[in-house]
């Protein structure tokens, strides 16, 4: 196959970039990019090597933003072809990456490269902002990158991000924001005991009962023209020593929620601890906020991607916030317009990853009608 | 030390019978018992010795039980002297089965010389039920040996446990009874997912949380005269894969019941589906009925203790039924009236176990008089 977007996008998935290595991709991007009279900036935090792309310094600041790390493959011999081959086979190229996100990095540069060879004057600035800790812990990736470029107060006007957010064809979802994410770690503090004497112990599980029965009930807010209501779910729950005939000391619980725009983290929190001191028992309660969530809900930015999506496919793209979290929650933060378009994502995470021929060349021109449109 | 009483029980205590081993106990105690004219069976099940011997066979049948197996002693090195030294010092004899129940076993050797010896034709007959599994899965101990008596038509009368029934002062306290144990090992069904797409998960935690408030706060009976109220307790839950963002597919739940006579387990296990089936949810459910409750309201053995004790003590006893379970359920089941006697139990099973020798010397008298007072 001799088209350049899938040629990029084997050699790419040929290299082993798995979290939070980088394998020498963004080397071979930049190469790419400073032909076209980028300004690189390779920015390295702890074990993560970051790219900070730049052309031109004008309004409006376009940004494509990207990773090229990938989780890890599992097995390979229960792969049907090499993960790290870049095989095509009946229209689909294959690989750990292909859909999750290097296909779209590929359609990324070379959508970048055909507009500014027809367009070497175009309006405002171009930028590419690529981590290789996206699949991991999210400490010294995208969020350092946008720390760097606040501290110089360097702003992005319209960025897109290039995740997988196509459902059944390409280019039927645009996610245009993202929940936020808090998850809570609560032990709920009883005393031990033979469970022959219970008068001599507090038995946490019994304690708990009612408390989650409570929180797993509580309608936290309904959503609203963007998001869907708040969820709260427990993941974990474990108390006990495995003896049949002691009542634990201890019960410890992890929850999560995935939340609107109509509810901060901080409210959350006060309300689940409102509804704990309900009950009166001692607990221990930590937080961890995954992510804000953010929301682009017009705009040029979104008018141009549902025409560039419509123009190259025909199809009417739905814009959605459901789903987990992406880098895209860091960018948003600074004010920036954010939105996330990438190929179909049936087969991310999984075993046999696997991405469309066709659907990448089509990304790589819808990628640059958007440039056009937003950028002429 | 020259007491017999205590020479015994150092000779016992230097035997390490760690679960299911005999160590040869019973030997030493059997070669006394055929001395007095007992006919001694030797009775091997699977992993565990175990020693029917008896003198006579005319009613009343008196029956002492007990086990020559301890608990392991953790690391040797925490213990102040020795556990298999048998050591005496300040008054108190120290060692791993001192209180848990060598020292039982000893009084009840002495007891029965004294009296055989004094009464060489007294009434009715006297028997041994000595196991060295109490202490393990109650599978080739007691509940054999009594199979064994119940298939050839071997009825008890009266026995008498030798388990450490004492709590402040040697006799203070007599177990008349013990509750049943029932134990309910409950699977709540789910579906798995991540937790970013409740809708198209179940997570069985938010399913058990109401249940399980349910069964913690149901009362069950408020007991009797001789039992406290039933008692319920959850020993165990386990619900997660670990990861902050799944909601599991299944939660398991292990919980016990202590039951009095007002209720039987097959009411229990009806009862508690009963509550399941108020709700909408798949589960498992599978029970062991770990012993069922027995009771000796009064009559000729406890009249004979509590004088017995009073006479060697000075001490008014109190006949109770809480606390564990103990062999004694397998031999009331056979319509024995069934109690247990032995020195105090507030070193049983932990580190640095010991007894007072002076409590164990009038422990022997106890017995002996208790044997007077029904066998002659």
């Amino acid at each position: 196959m001799n088209d350049p977007v899938i040629k990029l996008a084997q050699d790419l998935i040929q290299k082993r970039s798995v979290t939070p290595e980088d394998a020498n991709c963004q080397a071979m991007m930049n190469e790419r990019l400073a032909k076209l009279g980028f300004n690189i900036e390779s920015l390295f935090f702890t074990d993560t090597l970051n790219t900070w792309a730049r052309k031109g310094d004008r309004s409006p600041h376009f940004c494509f933003a990207g990773h090229t790390d990938v989780v890890p493959t599992g097995p390979e011999k229960n792969w049907q072809h090499p993960p790290f081959s870049g095989l095509i086979t009946e229209g689909m190229l294959h690989g750990r990456g292909a859909a999750d996100m290097k296909g779209s990095l590929a359609a990324m540069i070379v959508a970048t490269e055909r507009f500014v060879t027809k367009h070497p004057d175009h309006k405002g600035s171009i930028s590419f902002l690529i981590t290789s800790d996206e699949e991991g812990p999210f400490i010294n990736g995208t969020t350092r990158v946008i720390d760097t470029l606040e501290a110089r107060g360097e702003k992005i006007d319209m960025c897109l991000v290039g995740e997988p957010s196509s459902r059944d064809v390409l280019g039927d979802v645009v996610k245009n924001g993202r929940r936020g994410s808090l998850t809570g770690f609560l032990t709920v503090k009883g005393i031990q005991g033979h469970v022959a004497y219970p008068q001599l112990a507090l038995n946490p599980i019994h304690i708990a009962a009612p408390v989650l029965t409570q929180l797993s009930q509580t309608v936290w807010d309904t959503g609203n023209e963007f998001f869907p209501a708040t969820s709260f779910q427990i993941s974990n729950i474990n108390g006990g020593t495995g003896a049949g005939n002691v009542i634990p000391g201890e019960l410890e619980i992890q929850f999560n929620f995935r939340f609107s725009t109509e509810v901060t983290h901080q409210q959350l929190q006060q309300r689940v601890i409102d509804i704990l001191d309900e009950y009166d028992f001692v607990y221990e309660l930590n937080w961890i906020v995954n992510g804000q969530p953010f929301i682009t809900e017009g705009g040029p930015l979104i008018d141009a991607t549902v025409a560039a999506i419509k123009s190259v496919t025909g199809v009417d793209t739905a814009l959605e916030t459901t789903g987990g979290t992406s880098d895209g929650r860091f960018i948003a933060q600074t004010g920036a317009k954010v939105i996330e378009l990438g190929p179909r994502n049936d087969t991310i995470h999984k075993v046999n990853e696997c991405v469309s021929t066709d659907d990448l060349i089509a990304l790589a021109d819808i990628y640059e009608q958007i440039l056009e449109q937003l950028l002429t």
